[in-house]
């Protein structure tokens, strides 16, 4: 079995992900924003890598229940209905709706994991739902990829404890003795033992959790670091994410 | 006062270093094998980017006294008198010597500090003279940089570990009450936490360390995780590093 930690996305190559499950993390706060969007009822989330491929989207889809989202430097680009705030996503603002999302840090990161197995979507609102797949997934492909966004193509706190913070959770019996690890997720395993399951006193230890105070999105923070509040798992396959449903029984 | 931990060359901007002390870590060996060659009493030891500038320098040298030395994938470049292994290093290879040296992961992090106030080589085997005078700098400028060389771009256990372990002595009284810290310092404290001052056990946790031992070189690892052993302080002015030594009173 093997685990591996990457810290940004900037340097990993395709065939690092390719064939592998890979769980993206951008907790300060695209993936939660994806989360929150997708238990409020969107249809699905369209990741784009500028505003510019938004727009594009936006435009080819033909339809009127699309809805622009997406930040530069933490606030909403202009013209666009939506920022990266999980607070906006309400069901009154995204249900049955396609939301085409651009951000700095996370939606690069998804994209880098095209070409993987499956791609989720990890955040502290759906930490149990997304945990409990990769347990599975860890025993069945033997093989998980966590793959922070970091800040501006650096290490970032926040999606280190939490990449860390999964490991710990996934790990199966037996442990570090079971299971290859790399230096990303040694380190981040670290982190986990730090702050336990104190996700907001890890936020707000960070560079991003701190200027998202400043810049006025504080009631942001703390919102991201709420356990379990969303318990969706969002996949991303063919250039859009949705919510996983389990099969019906028969 | 302020301490950053950069995990990794890329994506570090001149502006970031411009003015700051920046101590360079690659434990793993390069910054360690640069330590040796100048307590062994190389003349200096001058980085080159490539395997071809590293030639050019040599050529333009135009002195019998030039040993090339340097490495790709872990071992000596075809052609070059050393590779990047510390027990080469020796007196009667280097003594009087200019060394020209290149490495995948130190040189590369040598030249992104280019521009900065001063430029110190960190290792184990130099710590307590390199933490010595950071904490001076540190008091004195109220600023430093750990920029870790990391391994092909990726976050680097070891180096991450001695990042943590200078950034913790250095503190002052009082620690992160009265440092601004980033985010890479803080993970970096943890590693230094869990690892203490036992460098063997982080060298050998981490990737590069058991790729090297794979790679027969066991013993550098050994040699490398050795504390003080070579007390000289590697300053990097005018693209080469010389051994600093204290103005003698009069």
């Amino acid at each position: 079995m093997k685990i591996d930690v990457f810290f940004t996305a900037s340097g990993v190559q395709p065939a690092e992900v390719q064939g592998r499950s890979v769980v993206v993390v951008d907790v300060l706060r695209a993936t939660t924003t994806i989360a929150v969007a997708l238990d409020h009822g969107a249809r699905e989330v369209v990741p784009a890598a500028s505003t510019e491929e938004a727009l594009r989207i936006a435009q080819n889809l033909e339809r009127a229940d699309v809805v622009l989202a997406g930040e530069r430097r933490s606030t909403r680009i202009p013209g666009f209905a939506l920022g990266n705030s999980p607070l906006e996503f309400t069901a009154d603002a995204v249900h049955g709706k396609t939301i085409v999302l651009t951000t700095t840090n996370g939606t690069p990161a998804l994209i880098a994991a095209q070409g993987a197995r499956e791609v989720i979507a990890l955040a502290a609102v759906n930490f149990g739902v997304v945990a409990q797949h990769c347990r599975a997934a860890l025993e069945q492909a033997g093989d998980l990829v966590i793959l922070c966004a970091g800040s501006e193509r650096r290490f970032a706190l926040e999606d280190a404890f939490a990449a860390g913070r999964l490991t710990k959770v996934v790990l199966p019996e037996g442990g570090l003795r079971r299971v290859d690890v790399n230096d990303g997720a040694l380190a981040s395993l670290e982190l986990a033992r730090h702050y336990g399951e104190r996700w907001l006193r890890a936020f707000r230890a960070s560079g991003h959790g701190q200027e998202l105070a400043d810049l006025g999105f504080r009631e942001d923070v703390r919102y991201c670091a709420q356990e379990n509040t969303h318990p969706v798992l969002p996949i991303y396959a063919d250039r859009r994410i949705t919510a996983y449903r389990a099969p019906q029984e028969g």
